[in-house]
């Protein structure tokens, strides 16, 4: 961690901020609202910890507009419309920081078949393969071990990390990030039923992903069967998510850990897909839909539908459905009394 | 996409398919009904999109033996018993056009070490290390990146993708594909209690898989702690799958992806365990048992068994029970008015 | 497999053993009960098999003190207090023959930037990437196409497995086993909506493991946004969990495949997380908590809560609610045969 003056941190959030109070010092460290203490940032984030900002030792806090609160003796209250953001933009200069880009270039190591183009300002590290006929785009960094398959395509000013695996053909939009032992492009799970075995199909498809998608750690999106598996603009992926064969995927959706979508599947824009939670074959899901935690939606969904459960209800009437389910024991104790009862009139 | 005539068409999908209508040009690309065009071939694998046949622009269509439309001019039909199986076949014929099998030979970047053995005709990619003792069989397919344990033996006709890890002793069978970064032979997850911590219990045994096994991107066997844990002939595997130690899966099952199987279960042949379902550990699931996408088999099952929800229920037993849970709030209701009515009378 | 001695395995198990019968040949393998055969040593780890002894051919079976039956002819019982583990202490010894600790050094196809400092009794393997700045403790083992980042640590008598990811920064504890695939460090999941868009939330934290911490293959911890992702001592991770960023997991918990845990949250001490069972972000998992397979926690837990279904019930609530729920079918009917009698009665 390094050293900001307050007038560098305002400069980093940018206009629009309001400042209440008075801090000298240094900031030397980044912490929660529970952990700040002197020579610390802290902010406000999520509403959930409003109450904590009171108590919080920290020397400067990035704040909501609409805080009420007062600053203490020597701390500096930043009042902003987003504090997760301004955060964002400070830890993007620190990390700036701590982690320079690599040097352009092909690391001594790197092995990159003849009629492969990588680009002049390109970063090519330790033991990475360049198969023939890819071409990696300009300011591409791709750390150690990456592999690249023949033909495929790495766009600019992407960052690939340890160990990621772009397979034949495939190709990436700009400014993705693909985050370590990430598989983009492995065979499609295809297969026909010919005299009770199970015959593979070839998947001669492709994947394609638009500028600044994120994918995360071991996640795995299959090439098509043939035609593309297309991942759309600013999509983000968490780790450990299943994308399958011919799968479509919307703009700024959100693919959260360990979710999964099934094959021939079209997920519109903004969908939002909660950790574990998972997606089956050949539907469409409308743009704006949630799919909360563990939910599994077995059919199409119109446009911001809420998903619970794991076969897929309404989430309000799951909602129901879970406080019912807790009074199930009363209701069959108070069925049989009932029931008694009325037998007994008979 | 390479140009293909009709008559190299019917060539590859062999005899017994019968032909509708005609059309004279070359097929220059492969389509979904929704999306052929001319100079397309598309086809009808599922029947949930045979009403779209008739609408297709396709100018050759795959279709099944009963399929009674007619084509329109300049349409081909080739009717068959199994469509998807026929695409199949020609896919494969352009797979192998498209990736041409890696020449024979061992990789100049690549290390073998003195006591390993591989067959002339095997082929090792950039970077793969292949450890001591180890065997490669004839025609094997290491990409780059692939990691051999000690000992360990690799079938004959084995496709390995990049980033593959087999490890020490154990054992892959003949005409394997082993997707990218998937790991065979990791340690099993096996702990005992011994005063208040896990004591870590080595795990000796490997992991075998007989012919024809497909193991997905990222998947997992481990090892048996001692013995073997199996993979039976034909079975096919997808992504982020979880076999634990010691468990055996019977020929011909399929394991789609995110599904886990706890350690020293048994699974029968033609078992299908689909996307997110688990099965819990020290139980036998009978041959043809289907598991639905996110349930839990927690107990062991007979032969041809259906499983659906989380706690393991017979499906069709399941299926009431989800209709019923809709209608809960309509039967609180109902039933408060009728107790209250009862009441009413006493 | 070795040869061993009765008197030899007498010894490994040592001191507090009691022997109940002759055997005096050698030990060849290990068996479970059920394929136990002479020359073979079993054991009964699990009380679930203990109908099994009586059955068992094997001619050395590791038993529990209050195993109460008689060996057979040319049989050896050795009775003591955890026969898991003695079985262990055996599997040990076996497994420090099978797999030689590999020479101390680095492999001349490894690279180690010349500012990394590897301890001489450290061993790097093939292909392996030490970056600028990392440490490797001593008779720490990197088994090859290891990726440690830039000033990261990696305590003494760690064991690394094939294609290890440890990213820039983190710290490894002593004597963790990492195995193959598992990515420590990569960026947590952080976006701040702005214009409808998702940005990036750089991710400038770390994570520390303590000390004797196991990560499964191909599992994910995220790096914290600042600050620590926390792994406690003696904590024991499965294959394919997720760790999401700034998460604190306390000592000797148990993770189990495909669990997951989202970002903030807080696991105490001795928790367990059974398979593919998930926990909500930014909550505070009591101490001992069991979750059953598949359940999700979405709120706080107390001290020894024991959780099951995929929306977090207590658990012996829920196992009423499973019983309940197969009774729904008669409860409708039963329900509406009795409110058309009382109707009839108006």
């Amino acid at each position: 961690m390094l050293s900001y003056s307050i007038e560098r941190i305002l400069e980093i959030v940018g206009e629009g901020a309001m400042t209440l109070g008075t801090y000298g010092g240094a900031i030397n460290g980044i912490a929660s609202l529970a952990d700040g203490d002197a020579g610390d940032l802290s902010f406000l984030g999520n509403s959930k910890y409003r109450s904590q900002v009171a108590d919080c030792g920290a020397s400067v806090l990035l704040l909501p507009k609409d805080y009420e609160g007062q600053p203490r003796d020597a701390q500096l209250f930043i009042l902003l419309e987003n504090p997760s953001y301004a955060l964002a933009l400070i830890c993007r200069d620190i990390e700036s920081n701590l982690y320079s880009r690599p040097p352009a270039g092909i690391h001594p190591t790197a092995h990159v078949e003849d009629s492969a183009v990588v680009d002049p300002s390109a970063s090519i590290g330790a033991f990475c393969y360049v198969a023939a006929g890819a071409q990696i785009g300009a300011q591409a960094v791709l750390e150690n071990h990456v592999s690249i398959g023949r033909q495929a395509q790495i766009g600019k000013e992407c960052h690939l990390f340890p160990q990621v695996i772009v397979a034949d053909r495939c190709i990436i939009g700009e400014r993705n990030r693909l985050l370590a032992g990430c598989v983009i492009g492995a065979d499609g799970y295809g297969y026909a039923p010919v005299e009770g075995q199970h015959q593979r199909l070839p998947q001669i498809g492709n994947v394609v992903t638009e500028a600044d998608v994120d994918v995360g750690a071991n996640s795995t999106i299959d090439r098509a069967r043939f035609g593309t598996t297309r991942i759309g603009t600013g999509t983000k992926i968490d780790n450990l998510v299943q994308v399958a064969h011919n799968v479509t995927v919307g703009k700024h959706c959100l693919l959260v850990a360990q979710c999964g979508v099934s094959g021939s599947t079209v997920l519109g824009d903004r969908v939002i897909l909660a950790g574990q939670s998972g997606v089956t074959g050949h539907v469409t899901i409308g743009d704006g839909t949630l799919l909360y935690a563990k939910s599994g939606a077995m059919r199409s969904t119109e446009a911001n539908e809420k998903i619970s459960g794991t076969h897929g209800q309404n989430a309000n009437l799951m909602n129901r459905i879970y406080v019912l389910q807790r009074k199930l024991p009363e209701l069959f104790k108070r069925f049989e009394a009932l029931e008694k009862f009325v037998e007994s009139q008979k």
